[in-house]
């Protein structure tokens, strides 16, 4: 029997440690994925890019973010859309960062460079 | 030249009324779509059902959610993943809910059968 509907209660989904000060937990769909992630105060994504298109949404604290060279600070209930492809990159500001972001094409995050010659 | 990222600043984008006491804002993408609800205490959204993938969090307040007729109530902080095609429905509890939602493929949210008989 196929599935209809996965409850996402975060707390209780496996966190994996994704970077220094950077942890993730994800739930992978067919269409779309979903991660929640926790960034300490200075933690950063290193500047990376995906085929998925992704969103993102502030759930608490704020992210400086930088998109095709333009940077802007994201707080706690604004969000952003990144198209696929395009290189990104951002640091959690003193307040930390609790981040959620969703993928399309589904997508499981990895560090930067984490897959290298593994695959 | 193409786009390469959308801020949301959701209280600056375009508030739609949808059912009674919802509204909604959109911001479409080209592999997902963001919508953020907001719900009034007791507000209905009817069974429905669409192709498009659909990842839920609740915001704040809480929601009382069916699909496949097994119903929960989803809180602050939570989340789902409803497949395409399922039919669900959901009622706002006393506290209102605010309710950000993903969909791939996009979509824009109409009220169920608004478009009946336009298109």
């Amino acid at each position: 029997m196929s599935w209809t509907v996965t409850m996402l209660e975060w707390g209780s989904l496996r966190v994996e440690p994704l970077l220094d000060g950077i942890t993730a937990a994800s739930a992978l769909g067919e269409q779309l994925s979903a991660t929640r992630y926790t960034l300490d105060a200075g933690a950063v994504v290193p500047e990376h890019a995906h085929a998925a298109e992704e969103f993102g949404q502030v759930l608490s604290g704020s992210l400086q973010l930088t998109v095709g060279g333009d940077t802007r600070t994201i707080s706690a209930g604004e969000g952003f859309l990144i198209r696929g492809g395009v290189p990104h990159s951002a640091v959690a500001q003193a307040d930390g960062c609790d981040l959620l972001e969703c993928y399309s094409p589904p997508r499981s995050p990895a560090p930067p460079h984490a897959k290298e010659g593994t695959s």
